[in-house]
């Protein structure tokens, strides 16, 4: 049951209230691959960086049981560079830099012996790119996840449209799902979405946790209540990751299960923001994923019995 | 195990994007122990109010089971006023009005036959007057639970800094707690706040749920996601009625059962704010309390069993 992992892979320089960093490994399938990788040992990435991109990031995916057969490396090119400043509250951001390189011309070539996964990740991407991964696989995954920004629904909506049409699960922000469905209640912008063609939507509130919605049931999952959100980049990224990474291992896409694998997610989100960029969940043990899993057990679980 | 309310009775003029109000019934102390009396029937009343107020209102109540002799009546004076115009979010919202009226010499007293009441909700007054509330129950109630908010913390903070010092319970919004404690996170807002004296803190964040922290342990429950608010006028006042109402019922004030009032709490606030003012809680059955309560259950229950 091999996992398929589909996005960028870059190089960020952030700032937050906490500091600011040169360039650093950033990327959404960097962020999702290390995230799914503790979950689950069968990972293939596709991407694209340019020569700049170092080895040795490289060899730690590869300890991590990530196979990067799948990830080109452009001569005499250079990696997607983001730049970006959050402001006090972490919320929000403006973008200082956008350099797309070896972006422009991605082609995402999927290895032979990448096909037939049974799940596939799309990270956030153009979404003709996006579509095009899916046309290449000659067996359609069992789950496919997808995420998406704003920016593509500003700029290429028919494609975006196309994309979800094709997708199990959408990942979208709140602000994102009230300009796709037009809705400002997220109850009716999910029944808006759902109509698009993904069976289920997820939809992420940062601190304020995340929803999982198919066309009967909801669930709610909330964010870990931390001391100090330090850098929140790649935290959507990573609960995607952490989320397919543990539908991946236990073979089970039941909703169910989906609301077990939300949880996952979170809990990897909740490490992400601890430190800069991948720093948090490139070293993690598996004691401190189960702790914390264990800490939104606490956070959330009551006992209630109605008579 | 009777249950004392304190806290205002009072008309509302209220204007949301559904639609406007005339003058309808409003105040803390009619949302709390409306909500407080689906689950609990020895309820006590100490507020006041002029002669304009309506007698079917008071009659209302109780045939809810709340005892109104603790409720003054005012000749030739009116009724506290207040009045509201949500923003388009339903987050914010600008006062048109505040009538303090009989408020301005309110002094509590508390019938012979209120004493040795054994849970006390204060709801959002001038500190100095829950002081004196507190002041005069000849034996300290089981549990104090107290609401405030921010118009306090900037006229009258030593009063109110007195009043929560002497409490079990605060509960105030995220905003407050970030102006009450000087911290922006609310974890390290949390642990500065309890120094001052309450055993337990609750964080409402209105759509984002509520946060319940004592100095070792937290809980997290979510807002039921709605298709629509349509007046949250209230909200908080009923979710801390549904709280304590429930506290009184089982007579258990340990952690393990505040996080079930909270979830009855949150599930009458649900209700609140479908219709204006106090039209929906008004007019409940158990069947739909209970289904409501249910619905929280699904919302957030999981199954993680860790190896």
């Amino acid at each position: 049951m091999s996992l398929l992992v589909v996005g960028t892979v870059a190089f960020d320089a952030i700032e937050t209230p906490f500091g600011k960093t040169d360039k650093i490994i950033g990327g959404a399938a960097t962020y999702a691959s290390l995230a799914a990788s503790y979950f689950h040992k069968k990972i293939n990435l596709v991407s694209v960086v340019g020569d700049d991109f170092p080895q040795e990031t490289i060899r730690q995916l590869n300890s991590h049981g990530i196979n990067t057969d799948g990830l080109q490396i452009k001569k005499n090119e250079k990696s997607f560079f983001w730049s970006g400043k959050y402001h006090n509250d972490m919320n929000s951001r403006d973008t200082l830099a956008t350099e797309l390189n070896v972006l422009m011309t991605f082609d995402p070539i999927i290895p032979e012996a990448y096909q037939n996964c049974s799940f596939l990740m799309l990270g956030n991407l153009m979404p003709a790119i996006q579509i095009k991964v899916m046309e290449r696989m000659k067996t359609r995954p069992k789950l496919i996840v997808m995420d998406t920004m704003n920016f593509w629904m500003d700029t290429a909506m028919g494609d975006l449209r196309k994309a979800i049409s094709m997708v199990d699960v959408l990942t979208i922000n709140d602000a994102e799902a009230r300009q796709l469905s037009g809705e400002y209640s997220l109850v009716k912008a999910a029944q808006t979405i759902l109509e698009m063609g993904p069976k289920y939507l997820i939809i992420k509130k940062g601190e304020h946790g995340a929803l999982l919605f198919n066309s009967e049931q909801v669930f709610f999952a909330p964010a870990l209540p931390l001391e100090d959100v330090f850098d929140p980049t790649g935290a959507g990224d990573t609960f995607a990751g952490g989320f397919i990474g543990f539908l991946a291992r236990t073979k089970d896409v039941s909703f169910e299960n989906m609301k077990r694998g939300i949880i996952f997610g979170s809990a990897m989100a909740s490490f992400c923001v601890e430190k800069f960029g991948t720093e948090r969940i490139i070293e993690l043990s598996q004691e401190e994923v189960d702790e914390r899993v264990q800490e939104f057990v606490d956070l959330v679980q009551f006992d209630i019995t109605l008579v």
